[in-house]
């Protein structure tokens, strides 16, 4: 049995899509339970209107909390908050009572309370933010980290990155040699800052690196490699520009081909096409990014999270657990490291 | 009359290109003239090839140079060859024989023979690349800078930034209080590095400048603000991204709506619709960029520029020249600064 710690606090929209894709998620995997951490009354509530809660009682539980973390809390609030549900759910993992930890509310105090309670793997300095994001090639995934779980990160950082990203892909993904590019203005090795300059050399020099060399993010769906390597803030910044341009391209489509009668009937016979691309490129869909470098499974999914955000994120967390992830990872960085 | 000296060499695609968008040019616009600078052989040869040339043989004249600045040259080759196409058309530019300067060739080299020949504004100390930018509002762009004129830029860099735009946006789109947003991971005033918060402070401290605050990637074409600035490594970064994410997503969706012979028919009657998105959001279309604090009009295409490319950036230049945005931009920069 598979078990998920799941704060359904604390985000955007409320609990109602955090609850409905917990049940969602159980009814497909029927080796996992979910301990839903939150407000008791304000879940029970919640559970009443959905149709699958009678259904699968026996896989659910709830953990009272008083408090929530606010998305304007500073970072310390998680140590402050002591019964608020972001924290329990962090110790719920910590006590071994769940395999992983999910949540949907505020990063930064995600990103203390993971590091205050789970700690990082021994000898990584820094976690990083992980998203899966889809490519033009069929079924082809890239990971991008970091995308701003850190503001600055040394080359060493990025090392680690490159490690971590290259012990999950082959865990999960089963990958044998993951292609490693370094995210840069250039293809040249001369090219960027000292970050890019001196971790190209680190990543080049390494052995168990597969590394690709420098990729511009021209190039990041590609799909030409399996993980990009970069600082959270630049990672940050890519992320955000490419799901922008996504989204925002595919509404002017759909404007452009829905002007006029004419239009809109050709358009609906190839609805299905559009769907295609849309679903595949949707972010919604990619909602969810792994902390990687934390002892334990830690997800977060983004703060505007409806249903299908948290299933999807949900799902991942499963596979995690069921690849054996961050057991996985530790033997890796050990190995890679040469201690 | 106004002059453009156009370094037709060094640019990826031969000399054909932009001696093709040249004569273009020339036939659209009676009060332009344009010194073809490089290898006299070669554009002879390319002019037989071009029927507008006989025609309009009285605006254009060839100025021989021996040397071409290559691709992979070093920012000092530009001192070193001396009678490069590159070095000869700049001078141009400064002795006063052309208004503007155009080059799709090496931009190291071309933003240090700016450096070295032409000279940055007063009180400017680093020019920067500031493209035009499609948004999803009908005929409105955003300026975005820099775009890799620099690996590192501080805050008074951006604060220049925001002024010579500032003054360009309304020099040439006549728009009386330009909107400048900061490009950054998050709203708050708080959020990214060093250089972003003490740029905030800097932006919303000037009563000249009309700030909007930190813009995120995602709203790079939204058409809220009409400039963005940000140092040159971040910009080149985003700019990087959204060009490929658009092209990449256009191709996604071609390729979905043409899968079967169903669609296929459904899909050439919206051709019209497609193209007019895909023509909209064409990197091609946009591919100049111009060379910002610098004491001249200096613009530079794409690298990889063909005739449509050369074109756009042909017309961006002629618009700057009947702007007058060089003595508008010196004029601005004195008042801004309170000198």
């Amino acid at each position: 049995m598979k078990t998920i710690a799941f704060d359904v606090m604390g985000s955007d929209l409320g609990l109602s899509p955090a609850i409905g894709a917990a049940l969602k998620i159980l009814n497909e995997k029927k080796d996992l339970k979910i301990t839903l951490v939150g407000n008791k009354t304000e879940i029970e509530e919640e559970l009443k209107k959905q149709k699958l809660a009678s259904k699968l009682v026996d896989r659910y539980e709830i953990f009272p909390t008083t408090e929530v973390i606010k998305m304007t809390d500073g970072i310390l609030e998680i140590r402050r908050k002591k019964d608020s549900s972001m924290a329990k759910a962090i110790q719920i993992v910590e006590q071994g009572n769940a395999n992983a930890i999910v949540t949907g509310g505020s990063t930064a105090s995600f990103i203390a309370g993971c590091h205050f309670i789970l700690k990082e793997f021994e000898g990584v300095k820094r976690p990083g933010f992980m998203p899966t994001i889809p490519t033009v090639i069929e079924d082809k995934v890239v990971l991008l980290l970091d995308v701003g779980a850190n503001i600055e990160n040394d080359p060493e950082d990025l090392l680690d990155f490159a490690i971590m990203a290259t012990a999950y892909s082959q865990s999960t993904k089963g990958i044998a040699k993951p292609l490693v590019g370094l995210l840069n203005i250039g293809e040249e090795k001369s090219k960027g800052k000292e970050l890019q300059i001196e971790t190209y050399k680190l990543l080049s020099e390494n052995p168990k690196i597969n590394f690709y060399g420098n990729i511009e993010p021209r190039e990041i769906i590609s799909g030409d490699v399996d993980i990009i390597v970069t600082d959270g803030f630049t990672g940050n910044i890519t992320l955000k520009a490419i799901e922008g341009m996504g989204k925002k391209l595919l509404t002017e489509i759909k404007k452009a081909v829905t002007k006029g009668p004419f239009r809109k009937i050709a358009a609906l016979s190839l609805k299905p096409a559009f769907k295609e691309v849309a679903s595949k490129f949707d972010y919604k869909n990619h909602a969810g990014a792994i902390l990687l470098g934390i002892n334990k499974i830690a997800f977060k999914s983004h703060g505007s999270s409806d249903l299908r955000s948290f299933h999807a994120t949900l799902r991942m967390t499963y596979e995690a657990i069921e690849n054996d992830v961050d057991n996985k990872l530790r033997k890796s960085l050990k190995e890679f490291k040469g201690s």
